[in-house]
């Protein structure tokens, strides 16, 4: 590929690797060379004459969201099964409806779409969930791939507790796993990635966890599962593995919280001793404010975990969460947490806009990289927003903006996407 | 106007009166005659040589949504200061933009562009607060007219604690409102009826709160104001009003609750006491799950109030709340109550989906007449959603489709709009 050399103006806004303040740099120039941010300046830089300018003035430019926990198998069943909590949703409506992602053609269809509605928001990174299916699995890979995102895929393990129609044999397992990590290396240099997923403690034998875990040490791969969700699920996982102290010693003491390649979906529930492992061994939690609020799990503790040092992306864990676009999430990470600090007479901070931001992009954006932020070095992973409709009464600044297209706006102000420096076109008038 | 006669084929599903179940009519007929609803039926009914046909098979007919709490002056800030709590959030940021509604371009143009929105997302009937300004007031309310649409609007009361830029004498806001209930009265046979409005108890002067008692009575005028929502306000209220016995009495005690007629928003905090004065006087409880959230207020105990015999309606608040579009607030009262559940040790039932859809349609509707369910007799006011892009993987029942609507769609599903049984056009289409 020929050297690639952008020129983006506009209105550019970002959170910092850490969480704190958002940094702005309105009416500005950013210098992007082989997808890789060079710097961001007031002044117009010299580029050189080969550069490509892309005229983006009066626009917010954002990075691209990042959704760090979903089931693309849930894709269907989004909004159904609300009157229940996370066990019996499970198996009631989520397991009959994965198990039809044996069949390819129903497995293809929604896929598509899914991956054509995650460009469509924005979330350009992403870490999935597919169904225990590894064709499936490899069908929903090359859907991602053909629209040029960048994921994590997970095969999902699960060889006991799964139901009648969705349930593996332990060897069954793990055959399909070396089969799906195999079949998944054509696409490394296309973004997409395997990530090892047991679907949670509860749905996978003893065997199969020390199989896993063995894979992850052996092939250095990441790892993504659910911990602390529910209180009857916690309770289960207690009664299950007796000998580990709690819920995220189960993965650890299987191998299966590799240090700083670990998401762990949910943490509303985590007790001190889980958070002080989930600092030493920088897991990554996935805050899911839709799912743990639609099935009645609970508040995630935002705030303390932050102030802990404990970084947390932010996940639409469609389907238990109703929507993929992840303003919306930010919007409710920040409701959350507000409902929190009043119920429980304001004993702890609330997270601030900021902060949810930062969830979404810069910390989320962590676990593939370098992306989510605007800095120097960093993969040039955006989105253009006009906000014009939204801000077209009297002038805001460009914090403002954010926030009224965060809060109040969707996919229709997205105007362009652009991944490594190179604007994604829309996945429906993309031929495979 | 000569007699219209229409019948409507499609996928009807409808709340009831009272909170229950959902009534439902797959594949079935409703005969409308002068916008009233005859009857809906499975069969094809007789009705007659000059009936026009409406045919919407294979989507889903619904009543229209109620927005029975909003600013109109807020619309512009929908999204900002969410890092306040009410008190400092309405004078760091929505006193000083209410103000600018003195400015008659300004408010046209927001104005316009809010009506066209309510439009957009199906909320054809609506109570509004707008500014202290008598001729906004009526600005909003040609623009509501315009629009074909059926609203409460009031003109806001407020004689102290309203700022340097937001405060009326007493004299004059007495005097403004009979200024503002006499320009109302052609609008009446158009539906936008006045509403007295004063802001909430701590913005008008006794003297104020009296006269408007007064004028309540003697005009047989509907009420609309705040009560319960944040508890710093709660106590600011004991302050003011020593001798009320609690927040919901002040209002009382001015003869600001007339029976049948008053919308009492939030209703976060309310005491036994004040819960038996709204189920005598038959108070509609607004229930604002989005803006109680984004400024830290609580959550309304809302299936204790249904258990009690509370008719709740559901306001999007703008721009405490931050989207128009009813089913967001439909899915948000869902999610807060399930957080109650969750966080006060399950102690009160949550509220079901039929219960989160009565609130938005029949309960809200109840405060315009008969609107708001599919009842012979009933105003066909009704929304024709095309749900085939959110159902199109495999069947689902009328219900579940209803769920992927209000939880996974937006107002891109609504295809039409009807009002009185006649079909509103984009009120960007129509030359006033």
């Amino acid at each position: 590929m020929s050297q690639k050399n952008y020129l983006f103006s506009g209105d550019f806004i970002s959170a910092q690797p850490e969480p704190g303040e958002l940094s702005v740099h309105e009416n500005s120039y950013a210098w992007v060379r082989d997808g890789i941010l060079i710097d961001i300046t007031s002044e117009k830089p010299d580029t050189g004459e080969d550069v490509v300018e892309v005229d983006c003035r009066g626009k917010l430019i954002i990075p691209a969201f990042t959704d760090i926990h979903l089931h693309a198998v849930q894709y269907v069943t989004t909004g159904l099964g609300y009157d229940r909590e996370l066990l019996s949703w499970l198996t009631e409506y989520t397991f009959p409806e994965e198990a039809r992602f044996a069949e390819p053609a129903y497995a293809e269809r929604v896929f598509r779409d899914l991956v054509r509605d995650l460009w469509s928001v924005g979330s350009l990174h992403s870490s999935v969930f597919c169904s225990m299916n590894a064709d499936a699995a490899i069908q929903l890979t090359e859907a991602l791939a053909a629209a040029g995102l960048s994921a994590f895929v997970g095969k999902v393990n699960m060889d006991r507790h799964g139901g009648v129609n969705l349930e593996e044999t332990t060897e069954g397992s793990m055959a399909d796993t070396i089969r799906f990590l195999e079949r998944m290396i054509p696409f490394e240099n296309r973004g997409i990635r395997p990530i090892v997923t047991p679907r949670f403690a509860p749905s996978c034998s003893k065997e199969l966890m020390r199989w896993l875990g063995e894979q992850v040490s052996e092939k250095d791969l990441p790892v993504q599962s659910h911990v602390n969700e529910n209180k009857e699920e916690i309770e289960w996982v207690r009664q299950l593995f007796p000998e580990s102290g709690n819920y995220l010693s189960v993965y650890r003491d299987y191998g299966l919280l590799p240090k700083q390649k670990t998401v762990m979906a949910h943490c509303v529930y985590n007790t001190e001793e889980e958070v002080s492992m989930m600092k030493e061994l920088d897991v990554l939690a996935a805050h899911c404010p839709a799912s743990n609020a639609n099935i009645a799990s609970g508040i995630m503790p935002a705030s303390q975990l932050i102030d802990k040092g404990i970084r947390i992306g932010l996940g639409s864990d469609i389907g238990g969460g109703n929507r993929l676009f992840l303003g919306f999430h930010m919007a409710l990470a920040m409701k959350e947490s507000r409902l929190l600090w009043v119920q429980t007479d304001r004993a702890s901070r609330v997270i601030s806009f900021a902060e949810a931001f930062w969830m979404g992009t810069a910390a989320g954006g962590s676990f593939f990289g370098k992306t989510g932020a605007f800095l120097p070095g960093y993969s040039f992973d955006a989105l253009v927003i006009d906000d014009s409709h939204l801000s077209r009464y009297r002038p805001l600044n460009v914090c403002e903006r954010l926030q009224r297209f965060i809060f109040a706006g969707d996919d229709r102000q997205i105007e362009a996407r652009y991944l490594r420096g190179e604007r994604l076109p829309d996945p429906r008038a993309v031929v495979k």
